[in-house]
């Protein structure tokens, strides 16, 4: 090494020294502003992400980051929508998550091996937008590294992988095949940056030969972000609290309802015995075909919520199906973005998730008693059809049911419960206090009716003053898109 | 249907509504008193342990129990011991879990299909009756249910699912084998049962050939145990706050550590280089074997547990290894048992683990703060002797690492780390509360030392007033133990 060189790798060292420290700090000052930050590492195979990524998270307390690895699914993911594994494993308020390799990482290699057609990469990329809108939206600072290397360093990391028997099996097929199509893949490469760089989510590229220049690199471009994010911070969200202003939704759909509706005893004996056996039988050939089923119930405190899904589920066997209570968040769920907890009820392809109450919560609850912000509930509309889209691209059944009853019929119910001793814990004060602002839902209904009822994942009303009328006609909804779905795939499969 | 049948059919659907109800009333109860509740469902196929199942959970409020299903291992679970996927599901206080086949599923496969040699089985047992004791002694109430049907109705329910395309595909050609070895297959059966039913968790047998007559028993057995269990609920648990009796384990281990060992930083520098890079090939050694490693550090405040952790680590693969520190339990944490929190971070198969601090609280900080009861604390020394050979049973390498300095030399460091201002950060009012604890701590880690040190689990007692000397001694315990590790799993391999 000559003096100047000698020189010039000191000044390096003191850098990263300097970059690590950096980092540290940033690493609390980020939890203490309780600011979620998320880091993918992608890029050339061979170009060192695992090397890069042990250096970066030596600058790191442990106690508040996870590195998640893998470039491929694993069983439970394959069952699910591709974004799944990486939005369940979203970073909590002040926690940092590094991934190695994101969720573009599978639609490239599908693409380089033409897996996936010219509509399945449409969809994906708009999932992939989608989707870092709505975590940076959320609040978490997203950095998105590119790691690359030339054709020939990567064959000459290959081969040294390869000359050692304890790396050798390091190296595949693939890495090869990608490495001899070198000028192809780095066009998909390219490519993918240009469709999906945005001021919210972009892309740096980081030259990966040589080893320390890279770290330098990494380490600062994180260290400028967590800083940015830092200095950006909002001052405290502005609350939504004033009156909801008189609009057009107050007298919307659920005005339009007849609640006149309903069905004499024998008749629901009769169709609710057949559509239940109908379902027992549906629910197999779902799971032979591998179609996944996220069935969402909202309605006014007792409109029938449970009963339906009891009646729904009575004949179903418990191997293929949940029901996902949602409740008020916990201090985990709370610390995450609104839609994590509904991503970890997310159901394997082959099964059902039954929601009772659901992801609505935010245009509803949390719009009309202050929990989010204007901002955010307006922006949530928007957010939830995108989810939805999602699940749907992957295969799923989408359904939305929104129990109807009127004021009358809710305060017969409500003192009919405070009569029956084994019934009384279902009724609480709250549910006295969400009656008084029986308007201001209604109004709050409406709009999300008219916003997030798509094509994709429809809203089914259900006229429920009468039990019986309401129940036969959610489980004959549920058993017409069942049927219609598994004919289209079975069609599809030939 | 004769008068007398009809008599008889109306008065068991009287019985299984009121057996429902009780269910119901029984689970607020159990949630008020925060019981945890596991009921576990093996038996024949075919003797429709899913109807059961679905029967049992329309009883429950859907906010308060989680069913589990699969009669095999997923990917992530054969990668890591059998009791693993149930340990991790383990209800939290106040909650409902049910599992559709239990830990003794796969055992009785592997038995019957002679995958498992008589050494195995026995260590399997031996594990299983040390996990339910655990459970129940942490407070479960643990339900084992057994679903019996004949030879003859199972072959008729066989045919039955294959008549019908829907469920053709349930009936596997392993099903029909069992069938046609009922003998055997029961006789393995009855076996396991006579060796793991204990007074804390009894097996119970329920005839499944007619459906409501199973239900009724399954239902009032399970109502049965909660009832007894929410009867027998201890008074407030004693907790433990007078002064330690002066006993044998005031002077022990401890006190004969050398601390005067140290290590010059030029030959330092140069072992730690030769380790680390031999620790590297190594790292991929574990992977290509499959074998998981636990690494558990104790010690003093300020002692280098983390400086010896990341010399540990800074060149290993971060897809390969994990540290998880562990930090005072969180509201989930709590709520479960506490050796629920480090399942959930066992490795997997080829995988490190290392745990800043570990289950070994239970024993230190847990045992002197009171915050467990002396009975608690006396029997984790067995408890954690039991996890940790379950772990070995596994393949596991286990390794607990202590790292020991004395009273001076601690104070030396707290004063250090308050002068440098990118240290303040870590010492806290805490650490010097503790340090006031001295002689206690000294006392708990000797006996700890003393009694869960095993030829399977060994505690590395590491001299620490040399940062030097102790992290080359840490690297180098750990290099030879998987060198040791690596050579026997080859010659096994053959």
């Amino acid at each position: 090494m000559s003096e100047k060189e000698k020189k010039q790798s000191m000044e390096q060292k003191a850098k990263l020294e300097q970059a690590m420290l950096r980092l540290g700090l940033l690493q609390r000052k980020c939890r203490e502003a309780k600011l979620p930050v998320l880091i993918t590492f992608d890029g050339y195979d061979a170009a060192g992400k695992g090397l890069q990524i042990n250096r970066l998270i030596q600058a790191f307390d442990p106690r508040g980051f996870d590195v998640y690895t893998g470039d491929r699914d694993g069983e439970e993911e394959l069952l699910r929508p591709f974004l799944w594994r990486f939005a369940v494993k979203a970073p909590a308020a002040g926690r940092i998550v590094i991934f190695d390799t994101s969720w573009y990482r599978k639609v490239q290699m599908d693409r380089f091996d033409k897996k996936a057609g010219k509509k399945e990469l449409k969809n994906a990329f708009a999932d992939i937008l989608a989707f870092e809108k709505q975590l940076t939206d959320g609040g978490v600072v997203l950095v998105k590294l590119f790691l690359t290397i030339s054709e020939k360093e990567q064959r000459k990391r290959f081969k040294a992988l390869e000359a050692s028997k304890e790396t050798a099996w390091r190296v595949s097929e693939n890495d090869w095949k990608r490495n001899e199509q070198y000028e192809k893949y780095e066009k998909i490469n390219q490519k993918m940056r240009e469709q999906t760089d945005r001021p919210y989510a972009p892309w740096t590229v980081v030259d990966a030969e040589k080893k320390n220049e890279a770290a330098l690199k990494i380490m600062n471009t994180v260290a400028d972000a967590m800083e940015a994010a830092l200095a950006a911070e909002a001052p405290a969200a502005q609350l939504f609290d004033g009156p909801v202003p008189p609009d057009r939704y107050q007298k919307g759909i659920l005005a339009k309802a007849d609640l006149s509706l309903s069905l004499p005893q024998k008749e629901y004996k009769d169709r609710l015995d057949a559509l239940q056996k109908k379902l027992a039988l549906l629910h197999s050939e779902l799971y032979r075909l591998r179609i996944p089923v996220v069935l969402g119930f909202e309605g006014w405190d007792a409109a029938g919520k449970g009963g339906a899904i009891r009646r729904l589920t009575s004949h179903l066997d418990p191997r293929g199906y949940k029901v996902c209570p949602t409740a008020s968040p916990n201090d985990e769920e709370r610390a995450h973005h609104y839609l994590w907890r509904f991503w970890n009820n997310i159901p394997k392809a082959g099964h059902i998730a039954i929601f009772d109450r659901t992801w609505y919560g935010r245009v509803m609850v949390e719009r009309i008693e202050g929990f989010c912000t204007e901002t955010e509930w307006r922006r949530a509309y928007q957010e939830i059809n995108e989810m939805e889209q999602h699940l749907v691209n992957a295969g799923a059944v989408v359904l939305k049911f929104w129990l109807h009853i009127d004021k009358d019929e809710q305060e017969r119910r409500f003192n009919d419960r405070l009569k029956n001793p084994d019934k009384q814990w279902k009724i609480t004060d709250e549910d006295w206090r969400n009656r008084e602002k029986w308007d201001r839902y209604e109004e709050a209904v409406n709009e999300m009716l008219e916003k997030t009822s798509t094509k994709a994942a429809p809203w089914v009303l259900v006229e429920g003053n009468s039990k019986y009328y309401a129940r036969v006609k959610v489980l004959e909804t549920v058993v017409d898109a069942l049927e219609k779905r598994i004919k289209q795939k079975e069609a599809k499969n030939g």
